[in-house]
Formats: structure tokens, sequence, C-alpha cells
């Protein structure tokens, strides 16, 4: 399974945005709406081995975690109006600790990333920061088939959240020479593991 | 310079189109932008050696070239509605055989594959053809520092574009095992790029 977990500091955390202004208004939900597409696209096809968990940590009711389950995931199209609207259905939902779901595949509670690093950790799921200067991606012996790709947003991470991400044993790794948007990060990382496993 | 020429069999072809509806009414606009976007985004910069070569040919006046030049470009943020609006914004202006600027950044006029295929052949620009049989884009021998990608959309590329093509001269390369989406490989192509250029 491959995971990508993103963090998302200024992502609205009620449905009460709008599909047309998702860059303003909604704090920068474009972004996350990428991150999904990259995450689950195939040409004509999607990646039903992966999972997508947002953190929000927008206003107004900051702490919910959205996640796309690739593998029960229906109604996603690539464009990001299509994302935006099943993110924008889960925030309708009330969330509690326990998980509920707002549609096939898409699922919402209450937490934050420390909730996340703890269960990846319980799970025995391997733990990847990506940071400029990590070891490089294609050239690491770290296994890349059960794994959390943890990616910041516009603003990058936090250094309380960097200090949270390294003391749960997180390795850094890097995509390349440049830095990226997260999205595209997510293309590198796919390709790579897909190199592995197909190859 | 890093070229990408996408071909679009059913974007419209007329400034009229809706930014709320780029997938449907406006023939899958928003394959364009999310192309767009992976072409000259880089986190927090713009890729300026990068040029973008839409060829539209949806109704209802088929045959037009948009192309954005990321040395002089303005006003594009990394939303699909950002570069469908510059999009949208191009095809206002009528378009005839003579290029004309849009917004900065941004310029129209008729055309079709062959238009481009053969001024990239002129100057000497190198071709390489994106399909799933082709070298591996990690080993090749190719030049890829004055170079055109050419892709295709959702429906691909069809039998007499290919001809074209390979007429051309056209070198075939893949990014990869799997079958992505045109934004996707844009991702990966530039990664192999930067990598060389880089490190």
């Amino acid at each position: 399974m491959r995971h990508f977990l993103i963090i998302a500091h200024k992502a609205l955390t009620t449905g009460d945005f709008s599909l047309n202004d998702m860059p303003g208004s909604a704090g920068r939900m474009d972004i996350l709406c990428r991150c999904i597409n990259t995450s689950l696209f195939l040409s004509h096809d999607m990646r039903r081995d992966v999972q997508v968990h947002l953190v929000l940590l927008g206003d107004p009711d900051p702490g919910k975690i959205v996640r796309f389950d690739g593998e029960t995931l229906r109604y996603l199209s690539p464009d990001e109006r299509s994302s935006g609207s099943l993110i924008k259905k889960a925030l309708q939902k009330t969330a509690g600790d326990m998980e509920v779901r707002s549609t096939p595949g898409v699922f919402i509670r209450r937490g934050g990333l420390d909730t996340l690093l703890s269960e990846f950790k319980k799970h025995g799921v391997n733990l990847i920061y990506l940071r400029e200067d990590g070891d490089d991606i294609r050239t690491t012996d770290e296994p890349l088939d059960n794994v959390v790709f943890i990616l910041g947003d516009h603003v990058g991470v936090t250094d309380e959240e960097e200090e949270l991400i390294t003391a749960a044993g997180a390795k850094l790794l890097s995509v390349g020479p440049l830095s990226l948007h997260s999205d595209h990060c997510i293309t590198v990382l796919h390709n790579e593991i897909d190199r592995r496993t197909y190859t």
C-alpha cells in the first residue's frame, strides 16, 4: 500500500466553500485537489493500492482528516472541481473521533498529524518525509512497498510538525535537484515505485 | 529550451466556454490546464525555459495553436481555472496565420500539428514522441536539452497524426512501465532533465 499524507495549514474545515474559489477563500484547497489527482489516477484507470490522507488545519474548526481510499473510491474525475466537490461533501459531515463515510471511498474524522503518525507507526508503515536535502529516491535502500510519504503544502512544514515527524522515525528522501509542488513530487514518487514494482 | 506539444482533439476553439465546466462542454479543456501547470511550475517559481504548445482541434473552428511562453508569462496561478482563463482569453482573439498576443506570454494563431512539426524540424529541435513502447527516458542517449515532447490527450494520438510525427523523424520514448496522464508524463520528463542538468 502507498499512502500520501498532506498537511494543509490553511484549508478550510467547513464544507461551506465555493468550488469557484478554491485557491482563495477555501484556503488553497486547489493544492489538495491536485494531490488527490496525482496520487490516484492512471491513464484510463485508478491506483487501487493508494490512500490519501489530508490533514486540514484551517478555520473554522481545525484538525480534520479526510481520507481517500483508492480501492473503494467512486465518483472521482481528474479535474480539480471533482476532488474539491468530494472534499466539500466530506466536510459537510459531522466529524468525530470515529471515521464516517461521506461518499464511496471518502471518509472524515477529527484528528491531526500526530494521530496519523502514531497509527502508521503502530501498523509498521515505513514513514518517509520529503525534503530537498533527503537521500535520493532513486538510490535509496528504504523499502517503498508499505510506505507513507509526508508532504507539506505551499507553506511547507512547520518546525513543530517536523519535530513530530522526525521523532516518529521518518526517513528523509528527496525526489530531485529542484524544489517541486507536492502534487509533482507525488508523480515522481509513483514513477520510482512503479519502476521497482513492474520492471 | 524544453517544449511540450499537446494535441487536444476535443478542446473547444472558441472562448465562449464556462470555467465551471471545462471537462464537459469545453471538450476536456481541464487536461490542457493540468499540462500547463506541470510544464511551467516549480515550487514558488516558474520554469522560464519552457514553452507549451496546445493544438486545439475541437469545434467550432478547429486548428488553433495556443502557446504559453515561460519566459514572458504573467498572471498564471497553479489552479485549473487560472490556466483555463488564460486559454479562454486567447481564444477570444481573432486567430490568423501570424501569432497574436492575448496576455503576457500567451499567444494564439491558426495552425495544426503539421505546422508545428515543420517549424520544430526547421529550427533543429529534437522531436520526441511519448509512447509506452518507446525507449526508457532514463537510459536514452537522445539529447534532451533542445527538445519538443509530443503528447496526446484522453483519446491519445490518431493514426494519421502518428504518421506525421514519425515522418518528421520523432524518436519514441517512454516514461515508465505504466500508462500515465499527459500532465503526469510531463512531470516525469522534467525530473529526468532536471537531474541531467542540475546534478
